[in-house]
């Protein structure tokens, strides 16, 4: 009889084509599919949370399969590393009811975007934070931020290749944190169109250099017109930090910024 | 009439094979030269505080060359950077008198080594932590770093490439912080032989580990044999921080947490 487990996994998505599998082999699926068929002996199909673009990363992504081997939480955990890219983790398993579903149980998904502002960039972070060298302003940006917060139709957000139902998501956190050089934005909604979050980023950096007042984003969600907004930002500093599903399925739950803590080293609201 | 610069630098040391030039090319000093070349349109020969090993990083290296070409401080920057690759760039430049020397003016260096203890790999600081799995004592390394501290021959903990003329160095500094899985290891002394902080590191993590005592340190300094300390630590984790020169030379200095907390948004010491 088939079990079905659900993973939590890590990945630095720099060198790979995002989430969902491609012919060439290059995504994240595609090798966690790989090390799975290896690990169990059959082939194995999987599901996740989030489909990360190419470039983007992951603290908490979450997936499920479903199998009928029989492996402990341990064995998952050490055997799946071991046949993974270094850049590819997978940090817990746990089985699941049959009733679980990584995609269409998520009640919220949560991001973060990690900004350098700096006259030069970093090479020890590039690849892992987007950069802006010219002076941001963290209060025009709060402001834009508490006026995007709530249910809105988003299309000035959304990718031409998007392919949801409809434009309207609600968008339940975006805070801003600035520590030094180091600006964190923290994403929370229901769900998110494609390029939802890159596209906010875009204006935000604007309304934060002070190219746009912070109002310009409220007329932005009016017209509904993509071509009005700004460029898509840089895939660079985007991480899915978590899911939330029901409490029933009793996951892991962590915080964005203990993960941020724990995989990256890199702490807020601490000063 | 040739002035004398110094530049100070920051990279990412995991895809080159060092700082010192190689037929290959693959060095720091190799795509640095090839950036000054282009940039005064003179050949151009570098002179460094410390020669870093393959895959080990700088937050402030410590350059000097001559030219007769005469460039902004401003110019030096952003003319450099466009040059350079994306994993190497100049932080900083400034005149200096023709008495100073990047390596021989050098009064103290200092290094951080970040080590990561935690069951599982984080794929986002792969190549920039070291790490351990097992359970380290806090408390145990320090023991054995207030050993090490002051002069002493340091010949267990020298590479058998080492080139220095003696083996006695002063370690003026090594302070532990923890942070939950990070560890932070500062160092700081007159100069260091060849593998000395990778080596002192093997030793530390041993202790860490419980697999010998604090006391064991101590062991191996009067044994001055190489042969009987631990293995030399990987390079991933270890960072130039910076390096002192007299007041007069007015170079910036920064603390190695300010600079840890600018380029890798790493900080720690307050919680």
């Amino acid at each position: 009889m088939k079990q079905r487990i659900a993973l939590g996994l890590c990945y630095d998505g720099t060198n790979w084509q995002g989430w969902q599998t491609q012919p060439s082999g290059r995504t994240i699926q595609d090798q966690l599919e790989k090390a799975l068929a290896q690990f169990l002996a059959e082939p194995v199909q999987t599901l996740c949370a989030g489909r990360t673009d190419a470039g983007v990363h992951a603290l908490n992504q979450v997936v499920h399969l479903d199998t009928g081997a029989q492996r402990s939480a341990e064995s998952w955990i050490r055997g799946l590393n071991t046949l993974l890219p270094s850049s590819i983790s997978v940090q817990w398993a746990q089985p699941v009811d049959t009733s679980f579903h990584a995609r269409f149980s998520a009640q919220r998904r949560r991001y973060i975007y990690l900004l350098r502002n700096a006259r030069v960039r970093s090479p020890l972070l590039q690849g892992k934070v987007g950069w802006v060298f010219q002076p941001l302003s963290l209060d025009a940006m709060r402001k834009a931020a508490a006026l995007l917060l709530g249910e809105h139709d988003f299309s000035a957000f959304r990718a031409a290749e998007c392919q949801a139902a409809s434009p309207v998501r609600e968008l339940t956190q975006l805070t801003i944190h600035q520590d030094h050089e180091l600006f964190v934005f923290e994403f929370e909604a229901n769900a998110f169109l494609h390029h939802m979050i890159r596209n906010l980023m875009g204006a935000l950096v604007y309304v934060g250099m002070g190219r746009q007042a912070p109002e310009w984003v409220t007329e932005l969600l009016q017209h509904k017109d993509r071509r009005l907004a700004a460029p898509t930002f840089a895939a660079d500093g985007l991480y899915l930090t978590g899911v939330d599903y029901p409490a029933e399925y009793g996951l892991p739950t962590t915080s964005s910024m203990q993960l941020c803590q724990r995989f990256l080293g890199i702490q807020w609201g601490k000063s």
